[in-house]
């Protein structure tokens, strides 16, 4: 996922988020030291994973909650670095299923891993294998730590028990989404429209937005409509940010996005733009070269100039500005405080302005 | 690992720890619904593979828990079902990373869903990434959960916070040893008798003796002295275990140990008898034939031989007895109650008396 400056955290809570990481980590390492340098570094190598993103999760944390009113920043940085290292378990185990090695441009954690043991004179084969059992045991420890997180805020027991619900359908949902879309990537077909949104929505929104919006709220002592509300709101918003995500990754640049915008069409990705264009007419041209694995910048191109011209580009564009309208339509309800609509709506306008 | 009856849990205890993991997964099953018939699957396979063990983990927390005097069982059943939990997270995990299919000659969690896309017309290559990409989504939840149990146990918040220190450590400890155990496997020299014996200790002992025992403890409200002593006796009496089993991989029945004795010689496995061996003059005869992938029974046969003229068998079965003679050194420590004595005794004794 990319975000624009309008997503991103400010910088005070930025640092408020990266200093309950840093301080995390700092004890995780410590107590590794008893167990030898190599377990040193692989909590170097996690810390190092979650470093350079966007906190877009602790946004959430955070807008929710001081617009709200809450007054314990510190309470809510620590919320939203759990939802951040729960957003690393995941990503981490993603790219251990995708067998990726490279995130962002640089080696993930199979890649460090990959290229230690390649370094020390290891076979191709061997050097995978220790790469992505690095992944799998540094993912468990995120994922078992993004717990542990909101375990020792502080915050009290009854607000924790209700904390600790909200991760757990998190993570409850995404492993969910993650098993519908490794189900599609062993499809000959592509999935329809609705199945796409259903996957995205599981695998991604409900954790990135619905969730961390909820929690913000609960922590903030928000009324039980508020946190219904606020999870509509960052259900809807976060599936139009899916939808605009897969369309940049054709259509965006590479300044914008950080990533090649051949990628998704090489590997054919799917998503809703592809699953709208398999079913017009235009697609059978060009088909085949959807998920070729030497795709050029001319096959890509001319995949692109397809998906305009079947209208695939702005039916998806059109389906993303519906759900932010709907997503804008549930922070004008009456009972979200005025102050809480002024911090989210920058977030639906943000998501917005990347669909021109 | 491999238990005799003796390490078996009586049927009452085992029939409280099945009925909290029962309701657990029905729990989880009703909830996946809502998310296609798929993920109940999921949910199912992920069931299977917790059915059918010793409930190892669950014996040591009610064992330790109901010897200290502790009257709520129910309780007591939900934090051995939370280690099993655990448990289940760890070996799917390990399953990952060794790539391994087949558990205990039945499909894991990967084999399973191999087997599904295979039987669904998938190729080879398609299917292994359906099993492994089911078995990681699968050990993300049951890793989860296991601290989920123990939340939701109705405990006391004090001693929740506690028993979840207990968990953590117990994790934090096996992604250690994981982690040394990979790196073993793709060095070329075998380690020496102290690093697998630290390595087996992380990877398996802390999570499935002291952990357990000191969980089941401090549920019963037991004094810090026997919390610690408890620990000690765990972990020797785990180390003493973890060799024993290794023995017994190699020089066991297959009747005795559900597993073909010829299986850790072919992949290579590093233990204290291979260790102990590889430093002897006798092992320059044999040396080529460990972790020769095509082994015959004759080959076997011949290692077994060489295991026992160097002395390595002897050496191996004396280091088990240190072990497990330390452990109940530490039961007879005056601050132990004789009825956790008695509880227990037969444990260590059970591990003695595998090895002739």
């Amino acid at each position: 996922m990319d975000g624009t400056g309008l997503l991103a955290l400010s910088e005070e809570r930025q640092g408020q988020v990266d200093a309950v990481l840093a301080r995390f980590f700092s004890l995780a390492k410590n107590r590794a030291a008893a167990f030898g340098p190599q377990y040193v570094t692989l909590w170097e190598t996690l810390e190092q994973n979650t470093i350079g993103g966007k906190r877009f999760r602790p946004r959430m944390v955070m807008a929710a909650y001081q617009a709200l009113g809450g007054q314990d920043a510190e309470a809510a940085a620590n919320i939203g670095a759990a939802f951040e290292l729960l957003h690393t378990a995941l990503i981490v185990h993603d790219d251990v299923i995708d067998h990726d090695f490279v995130r962002r441009g640089v080696p993930n954690i199979s890649g460090t891993y990959r290229d230690f043991a390649t370094a020390n004179g290891r076979s191709d084969r061997v050097a995978e294998h220790s790469g992505i059992s690095a992944a799998v045991i540094a993912g468990d420890l995120a994922l078992f730590n993004s717990y542990r997180l909101i375990d020792r805020s502080g915050v009290n027991d009854v607000t924790r028990a209700r904390l600790i619900e909200v991760m757990d359908e998190a993570l409850f949902a995404s492993a969910a989404g993650e098993l519908i879309d490794v189900d599609f990537s062993i499809q000959a077909e592509v999935p329809r429209v609705d199945d796409i949104l259903t996957m995205e929505r599981l695998k991604t929104a409900v954790y990135s937005f619905e969730c961390p919006l909820q929690a913000g709220a609960i922590l903030a002592g928000a009324s039980d409509e508020v946190v219904t509300t606020l999870g509509d709101f960052g259900r809807e918003i976060g599936i139009a940010y899916q939808i605009v995500d897969d369309l940049l990754g054709v259509f965006g640049t590479e300044a914008e996005t950080g990533k090649t915008t051949v990628g998704d069409l090489r590997e054919g990705k799917r998503t809703v733009l592809i699953a709208y264009a398999t079913s017009t007419r235009e697609w059978a041209e060009v088909g085949d070269l959807f998920g070729c694995e030497d795709l050029t910048d001319e096959d890509a191109a001319r995949l692109r100039d397809v998906l305009v011209a079947c209208g695939a580009r702005s039916f998806t564009e059109g389906l993303a500005r519906y759900y932010a309208n709907r997503a804008l339509a549930r922070l004008a309800e009456p009972h979200i405080p005025p102050a809480l609509r002024a911090e989210l709506h920058p977030v639906a306008d943000a998501v917005l302005g990347r669909v021109r």
